[in-house]
């Protein structure tokens, strides 16, 4: 199978590396960065670099990478050239508009939901989408021929692909990422202001948690606020339905965050996909060692840590180390850390 | 010294046992729940139980603990018994109200920011305080002496003695606190809705880490709401113009990103204190012990991570873990990482 990559960063970069090692494809590689196409040559992601996409004539498959804002230019770019049997995909983080866009039955949507934290090929890995939902954006007019290539190619990628219409696709991930990402950047800023440049109290790790993405590669998310405008502005419609209604009856809230709580157990329950998770928390010394020390225990015992979360008290002396484990292993693993002496609920 | 615990759960029975330890003080305990004050006695927590808070006239120090709501006529009944000299003082997390309405000058709120995600003696510790923010809210009619005993008292229990004007304090505490447990809840609610009960699909931690606190202790919160249901209404007004306005630009929102970063970084170096953090992102096959690999590798190495969390992929096959260590650590931190044959960036 021969494939051309167009923008060979890290999402490009890591599909050319996967097809080389996975599914023994000859992958030939372009970008509009001459020297990010070295790199990508340099470190064997690509068989052969490309003067010109117009090179990828003879290509089964052709995948467009880059910023979600140039991938309009590139897929058009890709069908231009393109032979009559080939397949066209890019992985836009956003899908709605690229696919009312283009009309060529050759091209099928994709979004790989992985790995947006860094870029350059660099930072490319064979095995970035292993397990990861690779969402596919099939229309009515879809050959199923070049679905079922593109289906599988993903697949051997080792990736699960996932079929979506393109409108749901972003109504999704506007509400399970990109509004989390503007309300992380509401929270910084209120936090800011309320403080005046003073340090924060120290509130535990919820705060430094529910903020983690606040700021993300500014270039990158503004991108792609502005191409899931539609969705992502239903979504702040109804957060501010909701906040208004919340803000309306503050005395009486206690079923709602009831609700919260059985919502995100129904949410996360289903990711982890090996059944319902529970929460322990430990208060340990903050000392070098004593994560892994609690680690390895669970580790020897053969008990997974599904998640974690550390969070030091103001003086960096003590903290809470909170360990999801499978909720059939919770018991164990509270008795093995309570063998340490440390206090676990 | 003498002094009286009025409601000995976690809050109360961890400053029993910590007065006692640090101070030398002897704690005097009530609760209106017999068993609650019978574990207070059990585990050592305090010196003796009282049959009623009127046995307390002799203490030179009261401290009620409870539930928000209960607060005010706790602090009502220890005014009553307490001697002329004595000091009052309560650990609810909103202030305004309790402080406008108890006028009497041996009375000064407090509020040490810690430990509201377990209750109950059982989980009392005498070192919950340490180097955590306690907060005071003297009035202008506080007796300097009182002030300077009750913060001499905190201080010795280990915590961080900071005076704050009452309305002030609800106002930090609405944007810190409150307000990410309100957004939480709504990023559950909305990513319900948009998957229909579906599982979600592999965002990485993200979501995960951004509704860490969704429906905490319905009952705990739904009394904090409404006891600073002024504040954290103002917080609410706020975050609505906010996204008023985000909604109204989705287009041009790189600049905002952008500082959303910079008040992130500005929030939370100052929190850690100890100089800025660096973020390395490994990516680690999710199996038992890895963690701690990483962990002992930096631990041997003396390298402290202030921060931790994990992310595995759908497949719970591989995992990101992100680890924050001192900024000027981070090159030797991401030599012994790499040296494991890791990816990190």
């Amino acid at each position: 199978m021969r494939i051309a990559v167009l923008g060979v960063g890290l999402i490009g970069g890591s599909v050319a590396l996967a097809a080389r090692e996975r599914l023994g494809a000859e992958v030939l590689g372009w970008d509009p960065d001459p020297k990010a196409l070295t790199a990508a040559t340099g470190c064997g992601a690509i068989d052969r670099p490309m003067t010109s996409p117009r090179e990828a004539g003879d290509c089964e498959l052709l995948l467009v990478a880059g910023p979600v804002a140039t991938l309009a230019t590139g897929v058009q770019e890709a069908l231009a050239v393109a032979g009559p049997g080939a397949v066209v995909t890019d992985v836009g983080s956003t899908k709605a508009a690229l696919v009312e866009a283009t009309t060529d039955p050759r091209f099928i949507g994709g979004h790989p939901v992985a790995g947006a934290e860094t870029s350059g090929v660099a930072h490319a890995r064979a095995d970035l989408f292993a397990g990861a939902t690779w969402y596919l954006t099939p229309r009515p007019d879809t050959d199923g021929e070049l679905y079922e290539r593109l289906h599988r190619f993903v697949a051997g990628l080792g990736a699960v692909p996932t079929a979506i219409e393109h409108h749901e696709h972003d109504r999704v991930l506007a509400a399970v990422s990109h509004l989390p990402h503007v309300l992380a950047n509401v929270l910084v800023a209120q936090a800011h202001a309320a403080l005046g440049g003073e340090a924060m109290p120290a509130t535990g790790g919820s705060f430094r948690d529910a903020t983690r993405v606040a700021g993300a590669n500014p270039g990158l998310w503004a991108q792609i606020y502005a191409e899931n405008a539609a969705a992502l502005g239903t979504q702040l419609d109804q957060v501010i339905a909701t906040l208004e209604d919340v803000r309306g009856r503050l005395g009486e809230l206690e079923a709602w965050q009831g609700r919260a709580a059985q919502q995100r157990r129904a949410l996360l329950e289903a990711e982890t996909q090996g059944g319902p998770l529970a929460e322990l928390r430990v208060f340990v010394p903050n000392r070098p060692g004593i994560v892994a020390d609690l680690a390895l225990a669970l580790g020897r015992a053969g008990i997974n840590i599904f998640d974690m979360s550390l969070a030091p008290t103001q003086d960096n002396r003590h903290g809470t180390v909170v360990l999801w484990v499978a909720a059939g292993e919770a018991a164990r693993a509270g008795a093995l850390v309570a063998e340490k002496g440390l206090s676990v609920t």
